[in-house]
Formats: C-alpha cells, structure tokens, sequence
C-alpha cells in the first residue's frame, strides 16, 4: 500500500490519523524489508521510528541515532521528521484541537500496554484497534525451516525449561503462560529457524499449560526434526478455538510485548488475562556455564575473522568500497566453524558516512576509502554457539590530531566502563553515566545508549539489560552478556565507535561479604592505535589497553598465519 | 502514648495494625522530638522510618544509614528492626494469613498517594483511615514567631511569586492550588518563623486562588509583620469551611504532599482535587541570582566560622569530648554575622561513632577524642542569605595507612563528582555512579545517598534533586545548589565523609550548541592533607585539591588572624 492509498482510507473512513508501528505481530526489532511499513510507505530504512498518517500529511517520529538518515531517506513533501518527540505529543500537536479525534492503530502489530497508554495519555481521543482491515499486519509468507538448537549449544533441556516456567506458573497460580516473544518461544523450545537473515528465532507464540503442554502458534514453518509429544503446532488462525479451553481460567500475559490484538481474543473468550512481565526475559538474560563456554569460542573464531580482515584491509587491499569490505568480512567470518550467518547488517561506513550513526552501505551511498579519513566498521555472527557484536574504528592514510583525539576520548569512554567494578544490582543507567564521564569532561557525547543485552545464538540486541540513560532501568547480573559501545560523531566528518562484548562477573573477592561484578570483555581484535594518543590517557588506561592487546595476541596468534602473525604483533604491541 | 497503649486501643478496635509515620502533618522531615511518634513509642532517633505496630508486636523499618544505631535504641523484646523492607512487604509478611487484615494509619501524616499505593499493593486487606482519634497527629502547640525574609534575600517578591503561581493555575485551568509543603509556603510567601530548631520555615497550608488571594491555615502563629491585604491568616480547623467556597471548582494539590485527611476534605466539599506535583518544588529548586550571591557571602562565613574552629582543634583545645565540640563550634558559628541557627543537629563523631551514619553525640554516648582515631564533623548553618551543610573528617593522632588510603578514596569520589561535566538534564542517579566509581573500583561503597538538594535560608535537605541510586529521578540544572558527600564507614571502627555544597552552573562554552553543566563548589574549608595518600591520586585528582585549596585560603586568610593564617597556609600548601 503506497502512503496515498492508505490516506484515501483514512479519509473514506473518517480517521483522523492511522499509528504505524515498525512491528510485527512478535513485536520485536527483526521485521523483513517486505514487512517494514515504515519503509513501505516512507522509505525510511531506520531500525527504530513511527509513523503517524494523517489525511494530508505524515509525521515520521525518529530517535537521535536517525536524525540525520531519516531526512535523506523521506519525501520531505509528504512526511515532517521529528527527533525524540513521542506519539502522544505529535498527536496532541496535530489533531489536538478537534474535539475526540479518531486514531487508528493495527491491533496485530501495537501492544496492549501501548495502546492503553495512548488512550490514557489521551482521553478526548477515539482510538480505533484495526485487526488488519484498514492496514494489514503484512508478515512474511515464505516457508521457514526449523531447527533444534541443540542442548551441547543451550546447555539446559527444552523439558527442563517447561518445568522452570509451570514452577513460576504456580508461584503466580496461573493455569498457563502465553509467550508472545518470538526470542523467548525459540529460547524456551531450543528451536531456531532461518525465517530472518539476521537472526535465527523461530516466529511463534507459545501458549504452555501447568503440565507443560505447549501450544505453538505459528504459520508456514517446516520442522526439519520431530517434534516432542507435549508440543502441538497450531497455526496462528486457531487461537481463538485454543483460548476458549482455557475459560475462567488465568493465563499469564505481558501487557507490553502481547499484541494487543492477542489480549482481545483472550478477553473474548472469557480467559482471565493476568498481565505479568515474560519470565523468559529475564531467565534467558543470564546465561548458563553451557552458554557462556560457547559464546567465548565464538568470540574467538569471530576474532579470528575479523583480524585477518582487518590484516588484508591494512595490508592486501587496493581500491576498496564500503560494499567490497562487506563481502570480505563476510568471507572470513563464513569460513569459521559454527558460523550461521551474520547477526545484523554490517555497517562499514567511510568517513562521512560514519557520522550516520545506523548507516549500512548500499549501491547508492557506496563509498570509496581514501587517505585521510576513518572507516566505521560495525558488524556481527550468529554461530550456533553464540552470538558476537563488534565495532572496530580504523584509520585510513595519516588521522588529523582532531581524530586521534576524538578516539582517544572514546577508548577513555570504553575503558572507563570495561574496567568498573560495581555492586551486584547497579542499573544500567548508572553504569551509562561512567562509560560517558571522560567525554563529558571535554563536553563531547554520544546520541545512542552505550549498550545492550546480547542473546546467545538469537537477538543481537536482547533485554532486559541496557547500559542507557532512558532504558537503563534493569539491574545488571553475573551471566548477563552486554555490548560497550560509545562513540563520537562528527556530522559530515566521521564517526567513532569501539564496541566490545562482555561477560558481567562476579569479583572474585569481596569486602563486608558485598557482592561486587566486574567484565570479562569476550570480544577479542586490536583496537587501531594509530588512533591512540597515548598523553590524553592515564597510566591505567595505558595498562589496561596494553594488557587487552595481549590477551587479543595470546589469544589469536595460534590462528594467524605468518604474515598476519607479523602485523598483529606489531598491531597488540604496547603503547 | 506508650507502645502497650496503643496496643492495647488496636485490640479494643480489633485493629490488627496501626502504621505510625514519622511525619507530622507537613509530610516534611523536620518533626520536633515531641512530635516524633518513632521516638516516643520506640526510643528510636533516627530521621527516617515506619512503624509498623502490631497487637503484640512493633517493627520498626529503616534504611541503611540506621541499620546499626536502630537495634542499640530500641527494646528487642518489643520491637524488631527490619532494614531495607517497605510497609507493604512488612504487612502481606506478618498479616499475610488473614482474610482482610484491619490496617489503620493517621490519615493528618500519610499523603493521599501513599494510602493509595497502600491500598493497591494489599487489596484484600482493609485500610482505615484515622483521623486522630486512635493516635492524635501530636502537633507542637507553643506559639512561634513568624517575620518576613526580606528581598534583599529571596530576592523575589511575594507577589511577584503569586503571579507566576496565578500562571501555572491559568495553563492548568485550575482555579486554585492547595500548597501543604511548609518549605513551599515559606519560600511563596518569604516569610520565615522560629518554630523548629534548625529550619526556619513556618509551619502552615496556603490555598492560593487565580486572583492570588491566600488563605494561610496555620496555628499558634504570631506574625512580627503586617500580613498584606492579599494574605488572610486562618487556622487549619476553618479548612473545611473555607473548601465549601471551592465547591465544583478545579484545586491542584500533590498527591504525594498532601495528607490524606486533605484530599478527604476536598472530596467531602465537593472541590475537584487536580492531582499536580507542588510547583513550587521545581521553581524553589532553581536559586535566583540575588539568592546565589547570598549562599555565596553565607558559605564565606561559614567556612570562616569552619576553618577557625578547626585551627582550635587542632592547635589550642586539650582534651575534648564531641560534645565540647559542638559548643565550641556553635560559638564560632554564631559570632558571624547573619546567623539564625544550626541546619541541623550537629554530627560530631568519634572514632567508632563515625561509623554510625547519621550519629549524634548525647551525654550517653558522648566520646573523649584520643589519638590514632578520626573525628567525622558533619554541621552546618542557617543565615538569613542562605543555609550551609559541610562535612570535614580529620586525623586525631598519627593516622593508621588503612584509614589514609579509605580517605583517599572517599576523596577521589568526590573529586570525580566534584569535577564532573555533564549535559543538562542528567539525573542525580547517574552522577551517582561517576562518585562511587573510585570506590567501587576497590570494591568499597556507602550505604546513603551521594548527594542531597538544598534550600536558601529553608530546609538544609531540599528536593526535587537529588544525587542518588533510588531517589536521583530528577534532572539537574544550572542554579541548582546540591551536597557532594560520599563516605566509607567500617563499623565498630570509624567513618569517613567528605561533603561540600556546590552550585550548578552552565559551563561557559559548548561545541554544536548542546548545554553541559559543571559545579562550582560553594564550602570553604581545607580538608585534612594528613589523611591523603597523593600516590593513590592522578595528577588532575591532585590538581583539583590543590586548585580548591588556593580558593580556600585566598578566600578565607583575610579574616584570620595571625596564628589562624600560619595554620591555614600549611593547611591549605599544595599537595
């Protein structure tokens, strides 16, 4: 549906304004370009944003890390762009004069606590629930294969999950759970799929009963292996038939990751829906021994990737374009054991380019390296036994002072926050305020949080963790695995970034018996020193980077053939 | 009341909990000991805390700062000290079993959101509001003096303050607003008393209409001034008369200041209750210059007043007992000039005292200082031009190396804090984590807020800011005065708190036009250069007491005499 068509709708129907949300029915970040709405009808390719259609124009509300791509990407003509706004407020903005405006949302792709705080925050307004008529819920329709995610990768039994979730369901005396998550149904099953090219959940909601029954809802997935007698594969269209077995009786249901659509069924078929946060999300947040063992050799295979790569960009390499770099990284990381794809787009973004901070490279804005400037390199694998995160900044040709300063601030910002210690529980949003304190110093910052929960072999960006003044509410656990990643960006300059992966653990030792956690960063690629000026940092700093490149040598030289054993040891020398 | 008084009136009312509060009916936390129902039925002192007293049973919740001077102040055969519990877990843990549990509490000191919050968490159990007929609200009956604080202090007239409150009722569409924080009142309407021993504000309600006329519910008032013609002094038994003039029209009040026997009182006269947070807490929060240049001028005698009585102690007094202490330190507050009264009960602490965070010396506990241990001084000044809150811990005797290297570390938190730049809008949570990081990096904490609000000439505790994990909500900015007071405290042995005022400011220049914001420290006193290992320090920790130092004794040698200015260069020489 084109933005005019959907307007005509509107119009014929007398709504006011349509809300489209970025979102499937999973609610998650993972929509395919043919489900993105926000693409659709905009062209806006952003990871995050919602639309407001109204009649004669549209309202594209983006955050910080878009404030300079959305504009580029939209027909300024059709559709305003505005940062860090809220859907309330916009709405208030242009329809707030009009006595009970009506709004529309798609039932399928808003959740009920979404929905109930718009009706909240606005209660003069008639909000409309679509279920699809006005603007379909538009998921993929191709088949996808299912897979086990097998327990030498999970470390825990599928049953022994089922078990842990009826315990919590007798805690709450509820008669079943009803998990809307796609990352915690595939978590909770140990199944994966290749439905997204990014991210290997298998698209599902899963209704699990007191006696580990489990109702999988989902449509066109072929299992490749056979599936347990306690778990029924359903498709999404019978839900309603499901839910009327379970009349009067309480089903556990989180209001902000059920589709609101979802929790309407449920009250129409008389199920006593008890809103409770999805257990999984903070269960699946810790991993087990099994898991994090996994994720280290991941990040060590995916090390060795990435420093043959970034050995052949500083040494083989003639011409390159932002595209060439894509596919050799690919290249080097496909060839490693367990690799099953890449964990989102690679960003390989070249001195402009850099300062946009979602950038990924395409024909259009394909850019060619030249001396002078920097290369943002931000990229990830899915392995069957982890998931990796890693952003490296290089420099091409001789940096100005300017930029060598600028990641030196940002390495201070990196360290800051990979050394802490800190008490069991601190939240994220405290850690937030460590990792940006040497670049607030110099009255420098950065428009994005500064990091985010990881999954194992499924979300790169995975709660309830993140190390972010506004999200970063959660309190921070041994086992729970979170990116550092701050940055500095100049618009039309460059941009910085150096993200490592980390393990949160427990300190070894601890005074008064308090219970202290520190990182164990599992990432493991030289961070470019030519960048480095080594007079803008402390002697702790100094230490810490020196003791992390030769863990990075220790570690990766084994892997390394001659020559690349040769630049690497002159890449992890110390400062 | 006696505990077993009370006791014995739940039984008679078959009443299975009565929730004593430690507040009176201002919700505010100055609470004469007279009034303080946690003191008289328990012996406990501390400033904060529930009782939560049961029919043959109390327990008594408080938070970290009280968890070791609680259990030494109170009868353990009557009373169970909980630390860290709320009143909700407390209730459901000890009536849990039964049906309907009867819980009463003084609805003159619990706000309307607290009986709520109550209410939702334990909805099978029934709340019962008293109106000080189980356990009277215990109010002090002498009369206080009430006088005007002149412009040359606030710096803003009264009216002046009227019309801009007359404004916000205007974009709320309100017709009046019931204002019931005391400090509120006080700073509104510039006028100050003698009611309380340390906080100069005047206890009354002030229901202030669009045309801003005031009705000024207080008792036991005696005004040394002619109330203009706008004011009407009336006392708080003519409320419910004065609310029937209101009926069907819009009053804001907040829902977390008022009492809930208040909002009863609205909703019985049939005024609409618009629950808005007090807008004077916002407004109050942000100093006006002429207020800044008075903090200023008090924190130049204070530190005087400080700084000369810490030359005593060090040089003329012999044997000395805290209590000595804190005569001796009144006498060289009170000379200067401006003064009205200490900011609070001052905290004179040595040795293992200092270990109890919010210790004060009495003639019990009264210790004599010997060598080898450290003083904590915690105290501070109410001026007509602005109140003071400063804490110096120093060396009695040759410190031990373990106490030297605590200190050091509780001064580099608050150095980092000190020193910090941050954009506008950070919240006090996450200026936390930049103060405790040198501490946690050595798996060290302190169990109490980092930093706290501060009035002019008002309450030495002043909200909506404030620098800490739970609270820290709120965001900073310019004009804003806040305490920087981390510590370490090793029970049974000593503690350590360094504390300074400082005022937000904007920082002079910004890059791409954002708005950062720094401190600019306000005490005047040298901290104890015995105690300060500089090897533990970097060279811009080192720098920045050095830089204070230089202020402190430029600022300050003009008004010592000679033996005064010897001790304080040396005191005050470059690390």
């Amino acid at each position: 549906m084109t933005l005019e068509e959907l307007q005509a709708k509107l119009k014929k129907r007398k709504i006011d304004a349509y809300i489209v949300t970025r979102n499937n029915m999973f609610l998650g970040q993972d929509v395919l370009e043919e489900e993105n709405r926000l693409f659709g009808l905009t062209g806006f390719s952003g990871s995050a944003g919602t639309l407001i259609v109204l009649q004669d124009k549209a309202v594209l509300l983006v955050d910080g890390r878009y404030e300079l791509q959305a504009p580029r990407q939209v027909d300024a003509a059709k559709v305003d762009v505005v940062c860090g706004s809220r859907v309330e407020q916009c709405l208030s903005d242009r329809l707030g004069r009009r006595k009970s405006a009506r709004v529309a949302f798609n039932a399928w792709t808003c959740s009920y606590a979404q929905a109930e705080a718009w009706r909240r925050a606005l209660p003069d307004f008639q909000f409309i629930a679509d279920n699809s008529e006005i603007f379909d819920n538009n998921l993929n329709r191709k088949n996808c294969r299912v897979f086990e995610h097998k327990i030498e990768f999970s470390g825990t039994d599928r049953m022994e999950k089922l078990s842990w979730l009826a315990g919590r369901m007798k805690i709450c005396g509820l008669d079943g759970w009803f998990i809307t998550l796609a990352d915690s149904v595939s978590w909770l099953l140990n199944i994966r799929s290749n439905c997204l090219p990014d991210t290997p959940l298998v698209r599902a909601y899963a209704l699990v009963d007191k006696n580990l029954g489990v109702c999988l809802f989902g449509d066109n997935l072929d299992f490749d292996f056979r599936l347990p007698g306690n778990i029924r594969l359903l498709s999404t269209a019978d839900i309603p038939q499901i839910l009327k077995k379970f009349k009067n009786r309480g089903i556990g249901v989180s209001a902000e990751d059920a589709s609101c659509r979802l929790t309407d069924l449920m009250t129409a078929a008389k199920v006593r829906c008890r809103f409770e946060a999805d257990p999984c999300l903070a269960e699946k947040a810790v991993k087990n021994p099994v898991e994090i063992g996994g994720i280290i050799k991941a990040h060590l295979r995916d090390g060795v990737a990435l420093t043959k790569f970034l050995h052949w960009l500083d040494t083989k390499a003639a011409a390159k374009t932002e595209l060439d770099i894509v596919q050799k990284l690919h290249d080097f990381r496909a060839a490693g054991q367990n690799f099953f794809s890449e964990s989102f787009g690679t960003i390989a973004a070249f001195g402009s380019n850099g300062a946009i901070v979602h950038y990924q490279p395409d024909a259009k804005t394909n850019a060619e390296l030249r001396d002078g400037s920097l290369l943002l390199l931000d990229s990830g694998a899915q392995y069957f036994d982890g998931t990796t995160d890693v952003t490296r900044t290089v420099a091409v040709g001789i940096p100005s002072a300017e930029m060598t300063e600028n990641f030196t601030l940002v390495l201070k910002s990196h360290i800051a926050l990979a050394s802490a210690v800190f008490p069991a529980g601190t939240s994220g949003a405290q850690l937030d305020a460590i990792a940006r304190d040497p670049l607030w110093r110099n009255q420098k910052d950065f428009n994005h949080g500064t990091g985010h929960g990881v999954g194992c072999f499924l979300n790169v960006h995975e709660g309830p963790q993140s190390i972010s003044r506004n999200h970063g509410y959660y309190p921070l656990q041994p086992g729970m695995v979170v990116s550092i990643e701050p940055g500095y960006y100049l618009a039309g300059q460059y941009g910085i970034r150096i993200e490592n992966l980390a393990l949160t653990e427990s300190c070894p030792e601890t005074e008064n018996g308090e219970a202290f956690c520190r990182f164990k960063i599992l990432t493991l690629a030289p961070v470019d020193k030519r960048l480095v000026n080594k007079y803008l940092m402390s002697s702790g700093e100094i230490s810490w980077l020196n003791q992390y490149h030769e863990t990075v040598f220790r570690q990766l030289s084994p892997f390394m053939d001659e020559d690349e054993k040769i630049w690497l040891k002159d890449a992890c020398s110390p400062l």
